[in-house]
């Protein structure tokens, strides 16, 4: 016995400096030790409570080189609720149990315990991490992850500014939870402010809270530059609920980056950016000798938050000197043409082409809609409502547990096929599920995501659906119902962007390509908070065999209990 | 392997048969069905995000007859928060992983996920349930537990009511947290408002939040009478700071049981009820024309909270037929001779008494004081602040996991042990620990209760200790330093009463004894929320060797997830 653990011992150091090997030299570990715990905060002035990382907010910036190995070692003080966290945008190849989320890549973290996620960041780009669990995210538990480049970018810059744009609520996401899980169903509402990093301006007067105006927590973000240079603005959003367009006053913007790939060049006056989504944008110098607006507005609903404001600060000026101009504006809130015309521009940058496969091996048409199960209000994808299991996907499918989750595979294709997407579903009755797409590993899969109209009639609403643990491509976007026959002749397969989250318009399709090419269990949803906690998300599986042994503290929830071993 | 299984089987089924010959032919089964939830409500007119049971407020009452067993199946639908649930006042004879104590007999329950607590009833009496993790029980979490008695009892009514009472702050228990966890220590201060049965009245003109005077929630509770008869009162108290003073105006209230066990009728004007303790008193007609006020009031703190009132309606009255006479006022807070004195009346009814050992086999001493640890404030127990391990005690010993908690016990006495008690700690720093007291099974252990200044010059608090597991008898209460050679010569042994809670007032001591009798891992602190959230604790256990096999759904959480095995 002794001499098999000696060799079980031998091979694990092998292993080890093995692992070691294959990364280049230069190839950094950066470690992070996070508390995370709840925290008095006033990010547009009224005081609430958030999910704080060490008493900060937003979240430390986690900065990194390709290549590099990230561990985040998360130590739960709040008393009694678990957490988890997601790093969107990185694709956690060779490590699915630290995706985080709650449901599919492990248990949550329980209250007290700590968790230690630990992954390459294997592309430079713009990401960030937030919670994924309930409605954590919502609670402003949220922050960058910023990945450089080891080499040459196909663009210079002499600066880089980074900011988060976020939508914000007073009511606890307790009390939102509640009111989304009800019937009578009560909506969260439009937000009462919009964050850029973290800070926005609530007008004390308005509001009972307890609010106010001078706390430096809400004083409006600061983005110092100097003239005659050229910075990176790497802009991303975690909003709940809006579609969050960005203006600087009198500056044209060029994008360079979406989601962590180069793309053509485009110059713009105004960005949507739909939450789950990054960009980098290139901004040149102005007259220097004042300061100008940053702002954000709601776009894609009709609006009922004020503009959020941050302050280009040309020095030296001092930041408190206020630009003269008027706030910014951005496009009629549903001017969807704009904005459709606007998201089909990004392409990826010529010279930097990572072209998808021609054919798919597998085509899902997904019908985004709303629905209702015994009157509580849901969204459902072909009919099923997500109900995320309390077993996660990951253990249950890798240790074959049964009973975790609907063995059933939800349908490939909506039914009816002539399903009208212009009218409230003739039949509001859908059901919950949790059944998982299963794909051949390496195969290749065509997505298709069909809009329709909401619960409410002439009402139809804009989605950025986010994948986890790939890239996909998009191959198109088209108004009314998806033809099966004729659609894809006019894919772009010349270049396509690579991304990881993607909008689909009212009454509108957008179809993607990925390859199931990472063994795993992937969420594959709406990243509006609200609307995923309502069901509206998919689970995609491949390779799950493939998946090294899961760590013990990924587990303890739900049918894993049933692998507590007594006789220890 | 076959007829191994077969063997088990059988055994399996006799012990199930030998199981329902044991109880008495009477006994019932009470199953409850509950979904634990936020839920929005406003106890005393302001509206507050609680946890709720079915929806109600407070939650269900239970009620059964000794000898019944009581089965509830707990649905924890909060999306991200674990809960327990605590039988308070129930030994959980043989069932010790189901006190619904987190970090000592099981792991929460998960989110989402379903845990059945079993156990039986074994004595009549007055009790209640309530969370038992976190600050959750000050968000509204608990109900009533009434076990008739299968017998005649010693006294006659015609009738019953059954109030719990409390206090009510309008900040959010994660805001609590999150000051009583904070360096400046941010106390949760005086309760806004007293509950009766979960109603009180807060002035709405005097807040910010949305408050409603006229919503139902919060109209005063009403105890529906009539003249002629006699009632029997069940009164609890699960304040979480609080001592409260329950007054019916023109009423003399006689004491008949306190904490299930009855006691010699004591004739009151008013009653002074701990937290975590537990009365019923009978009570007699008056002028029947009109209704009465019964209100409550604080005692032991310096009152910042109006009265609480709850309505005596004298049927036929309309119950809206407002008592004419003023509110009820108490005996001055800080009268704590007149405390005292009350506490002492209460003795073992003669003929029902339950008579303690002589001698014991084991001393603590245990010293409560305030005190620090790198500044933040906490409360300390021979020197040691309670930290609640991740992985349950239970488990831990039950199953030798090693690493799980302190291995060195907390000192039987304290030290130095000329520690002045009428000063502020002289060495302002204390230790968190998580050590347990072991006794030997069917020891006798007296427990001294030695109360002390807090960190305040010229403050000493009431401390309502409870223990779980077991009833103790009531030795004595004492001032000022506890004298092992005299004090024990006053030991009443002749009629102490049982309770499971106990105060101990300022700057004196109270003795209880008790008998290591239920093998388990059983929790005795200081039952205001703060102070035990604080480390105002300590861990008992004795005959774990003894403890059935523990249910798999009452682990998954700190080092059981170790017995987690991955080959299954």
């Amino acid at each position: 016995m002794a001499s098999r653990v000696s060799v079980v011992y031998l091979f694990s150091v092998m292993f080890f400096m093995l692992t070691l090997l294959s990364f280049d030299t230069e190839a950094k570990v950066h470690f992070h030790k996070w508390k995370v715990n709840y925290q008095t905060w006033a990010p547009d002035c009224v005081e609430v409570n958030i999910i704080s990382i060490n008493g900060q907010y937003p979240g430390p910036t986690i900065r990194a080189t390709e290549g590099d190995t990230i561990v985040v070692e998360i130590e739960n003080l709040m008393p009694t609720e678990n957490v988890v966290i997601h790093w969107h945008g990185i694709r956690q190849i060779g490590t699915p149990w630290n995706d985080g989320t709650a449901s599919i890549s492990q248990c949550a973290i329980y209250s007290g315990e700590t968790y230690v996620y630990k992954f390459v960041v294997d592309r430079p780009g713009t990401y960030f991490y937030h919670g994924h669990y309930g409605l954590q995210r919502s609670a402003g538990f949220y922050g960058s992850l910023i990945v450089d480049a080891a080499g040459k970018e196909p663009f210079t810059y002499d600066g880089e500014l980074s900011i988060i744009l976020n939508d914000w609520w007073h009511d606890s996401t307790y009390e939102q939870a509640v009111g989304l899980s009800s019937n009578p169903f009560v909506w969260v509402g439009e937000p009462q402010s919009l964050l850029i990093d973290g800070r926005g301006q609530y007008n004390c007067s308005t509001t009972s809270h307890s609010c106010n105006a001078t706390n430096k927590q809400c004083s409006p973000y600061v983005l110092p530059v100097r003239s005659g240079n050229t910075y990176r603005l790497r802009i991303a959003s975690v909003a709940s609920l809006s579609a969050i367009n960005f203006v600087i006053q009198g500056h044209k913007m060029n994008v360079v980056e979406a989601d962590g790939h180069y793309v053509e060049p485009v110059e713009i006056d105004d960005l949507d950016v739909y939450s789950g989504e990054s960009y980098s944008v290139l901004i040149t110098n102005r007259e220097p000798s004042q300061n100008y607006w940053a702002g954000v507005n709601v776009r894609g609903r009709q609006p009922k938050t004020p503009t959020g404001l941050a302050i280009l600060n040309y020095l030296p000026n001092p930041s408190t000197k206020l630009p003269i101009a008027p706030y910014p504006t951005s496009p009629l809130w549903n001017d969807y043409a704009y904005s459709k015309a606007l998201a089909m521009k990004f392409v990826a940058l010529k010279g930097h082409e990572e072209l998808p496969p021609l054919q798919s091996h597998r085509q899902l048409i997904l019908l985004n809609a709303q629905n209702k199960i015994n009157g509580y209000i849901k969204w459902a994808i072909n009919n099923i409502s997500l109900l995320p299991p309390l077993t996660p996907y990951l253990a249950a499918m890798k240790y074959k547990i049964k009973g975790a989750y609907d063995i059933t595979p939800p349908p490939d294709i909506y039914s009816p096929r002539d399903y009208n997407i212009t009218i409230p579903p003739p039949n509001p009755n859908t059901v919950e599920g949790s059944g998982v797409y299963v794909f051949t590993l390496n195969s290749v899969v065509d997505v298709i995501l069909q809009n329709a109209n909401t619960l409410t009639a002439n009402n139809s609403e804009i989605h950025p659906w986010h994948l986890h643990g790939h890239d996909f491509w998009i191959l198109g976007y088209g108004d009314c119902v998806f033809d099966p026959a004729k659609d894809p002749l006019n894919y772009n397969t010349v270049n396509p962007p690579l991304r990881n989250t993607v909008a689909v318009f009212p009454y509108g399709w957008t179809a993607i390509r990925f390859k199931a090419d990472n063994p795993g269990v992937w969420a594959f949803h709406c990243h509006l908070e609200a609307h995923f906690f309502m069901g509206m998300g998919v689970v995609f599986a491949e390779g799950v065999e493939k998946v090294g042994k899961l760590p013990n503290v990924a587990m303890g929830c739900g049918l894993t209990k049933n692998m507590i071993d007594m006789h220890h």
